[in-house]
């Protein structure tokens, strides 16, 4: 900032705002080739004198540090060096971060994802879609139709607390249904992602006092939302059948569709357990369906058999849309709804208003689910694969049984460290990602995660194989 | 949700199942023309036999509450008396809510706002953007340049804590300078609107033990958010010079840019004075600059004045694009916006990246500045015109002196209740906002907001008129 001009020091204004143009352009908080604000408008923000920035300006032109461009103003010189930006030192009276920081979610256990899986050749990532599978002209129309006129005049206004009418009913008659779900609109919020709805209901449900079940291994965002809220956690193991709702608590999120991790699917008689566990101990629920989308027909959620009221869903768009577009959706009891929809309000008032509006058109137009269709035959084919070839190149990993799901979750065998093995692998065009977040920190090394929602079918083999390479050459 | 199968009754499942699928119908959780789900993937869900249901299905055909299209599915049938959603009693084992929500936003005082803005022949709402102005066409242009296969291979993806590169470095060096402000990267942060900026915020430095300033009138949701972090509220009063800084404090926020509601901006000589202050008692102050992009050229910030990086600084692009959009911006030190940027994303993860992209290009392309100029211009002129009009039809309502703004605050003169003025004004086509959620609820019924954002300037003077008519009619 040209925070510098001090009318009490010995130094004279014209050389104080020298300095701070020129540190300022050291430091990257101006870069070359930006332009400079006009003499004017500079002159009026520091409360000095006109003349003095046009000095400082025809000074800094003649060193070389700004560019004057006839009729079009003053630029920072292209032809500095550019190097990385410099991070100044901070100055001697800033704030003492460490003593006034509530908390510190920098300093939590997360997943750290490469941003440049797509260099990979073999990227088993998590998380991404399928470039090659998103439906890039049907949602070019879609954005299209939500920016016509009328569609405009809606979604440009600030409508504080509510939602889109069509993402909302489209998400009611066609996405619900799928997951045994029938909810009128009073019981729907549109959230930013799945996560958002974990937050929200991490703000209204959870607490200091409050005990929370989180599946152990679990998902580690859903994790330290809880543990940021100042609950107390409480491990849920998790076996061949899913997670076991066992010990005292208030509260449990449960990812019972395919548990995060290892994918396994609850069963029938686990979902009866839990829902009749959760009923006679007074236990609210959050059924975090986050792959939904991609779970089997016929197969149903905690939401969709509780006959209570406890179970607060939520689900994604982000699986067959794109997780940037951001979009996922709450199903609970209308008072919880109410109550999340003012928080929602207060923290960002609503999920953005034309991306809901071309989700809903997605929607409405039957392209969801034909898209659901294509993506669910991809997953099978390649859930398929990477068992095949993980039995074949990797014998001695253990995976747990799934049915499905856009990851595989891996143990090493006995002795073979998992951080040595992604470095390794990576060296080899291989990316995949470290169990470490999900699991407790006395297990780090041992567990892996190979994602399938971005790679191609038809690398799979070649990919594991070369896995399995990397393995030995460690052993 | 059919959430009524029961193998304990003595009600056969047969039985079961079709009074829960009438109850759904009737309760609004299944509509007229929704398709039902397939009898298999139903039969599935409910672990029930198949045959049952697609007996029920016949028989509720025969009965008139299903349709049967060949071919097609079975849907709820069309012509149903659809009348309103019905909520059906809680059920009897619901948990209970008062109990288990530790928060309660709905009960926070809160702007109340019609939805049918647009019907009203006069509507002086703020916070609206004008539809006449919004540039339809080049956004449409900018969208489809998001939606090219490159910009689509980036923002699809899940890119968890990252801001678009694009749109950072087009605040950086377009908006920010003309607040005053120089900023490098590593200290900018992409947020859903001014609101998220302060949401994280309060997270980070707020809570029980630490006492925020709030600008007393002043913005009802920065006071709520505040106050549901737990610390204690301190009111700073306003005068004709922008709001004060007195009292013991750890953090204020402060609108010096248009004081919300009064609109007053804060003179240079306050300024320098609430930056000597917070630097002398060690208090950090958040600017929330909502306003900003509406400010005269030449005005400047604390953010650009201060010299010790304890003033945080808010934008949004809400004013010039559209608040639907919901994109803003965090400027503070480095080490605070790193810990927002891990807060966030344990929130949401990003800020819709798609709108970003868009953004990012219409910002790059100088659609922004070219549109900022003409609203600043629109504003200008409805600001002068609002003003003659107030003096001429409102003469014995007060107003605070100011020099813009997207809305005017008025003072109702004693023995006239705004309650009374704002229901009678509606009745004539005449919206005005109550100023109740901006003041003690002592003063409720005594102050107006006239937003000037989205009317017609040539229904200005008209609509005064016509509010000083419904004025004179109370009397």
């Amino acid at each position: 900032m040209l925070n510098f001009i001090s009318r009490h020091g010995s130094e004279p204004i014209q050389s104080q705002l020298r300095r701070g143009i020129v540190d300022a352009i050291h430091a990257g908080q101006m870069q070359p080739g930006q332009k400079m604000p006009p003499s004017r408008q500079l002159a009026g923000q520091l409360g000095i004198a006109r003349n003095t920035v046009t000095a400082v300006y025809e000074d800094l032109v003649a060193r070389g540090y700004l560019d004057a461009r006839p009729r079009l103003g003053v630029f920072v010189a292209g032809d500095l060096p550019a190097g990385p930006e410099r991070t100044p030192a901070p100055p001697p009276d800033s704030p003492d971060w460490d003593a006034r920081l509530k908390q510190r979610p920098a300093r939590l256990r997360h997943q750290h994802k490469p941003s440049n899986w797509q260099d990979y050749r073999y990227p088993f990532i998590s998380g991404q879609v399928d470039p090659g599978l998103f439906p890039i002209n049907t949602w070019r129309s879609c954005s299209r139709d939500a920016l016509g006129r009328s569609a405009i005049d809606w979604w440009t206004a600030d409508r504080a607390d509510e939602d889109d009418p069509l993402l909302v009913e489209q998400i009611r008659s066609q996405i619900l249904p799928q997951r045994g779900i029938y909810a009128r609109s009073d019981e729907i919020l549109v959230t930013l992602g799945a996560q958002e709805g974990l937050y929200l209901l991490a703000r209204l449900l959870a607490g200091p006092g409050i005990t929370v079940g989180c599946e152990s291994p679990g998902y580690p965002d859903s994790r330290n939302i809880m543990q940021v809220s100042g609950a107390t956690i409480r491990d849920l193991a998790v076996d061949a059948e899913g997670a076991r709702l066992e010990g005292d608590m208030d509260l449990a999120v449960l990812t019972p569709g395919f548990q995060s991790p290892t994918m396994v699917t609850m069963s029938p008689a686990r979902q009866a357990e839990v829902l009749d566990r959760a009923a006679r101990d007074d236990v609210l629920l959050i059924e975090d369906d986050y792959e939904g989308a991609t779970a089997a027909p016929g197969t149903t959620t905690l939401r969709g058999l509780d006959r209570s009221g406890r179970v607060a869903y939520l689900g994604t768009l982000s699986k067959i849309l794109a997780p940037g577009v951001r979009l996922g959706f709450l199903v609970a009891d209308p008072a919880l709804v109410a109550e999340a929809r003012w928080l929602r309000r207060l923290i960002h008032r609503s999920a953005p208003l034309n991306n809901q509006r071309t989700a809903g058109i997605f929607l409405a137009e039957g392209h969801y689910l034909a898209l659901q269709r294509r993506l669910r035959e991809a997953l099978v084919r390649r859930h398929a694969e990477v068992l095949a070839a993980c039995a074949r190149f990797l014998p001695d990993f253990r995976t747990p049984e799934t049915s499905g799901g856009t990851s595989l979750w891996l143990e090493c065998p006995e002795g073979l460290d998992g951080r040595a093995l992604i470095a390794e692998a990576a060296r080899r065009g291989v990316l995949i990602e470290s169990g470490d977040a999900f699991v407790p920190e006395a297990q780090a090394g041992r567990f892996l995660r190979l994602g399938i929602s971005h790679i191609d079918e038809a690398r799979i083999a070649e990919g594991l194989a070369e896995l399995g390479r990397a393995a030995d050459a460690l052993r």
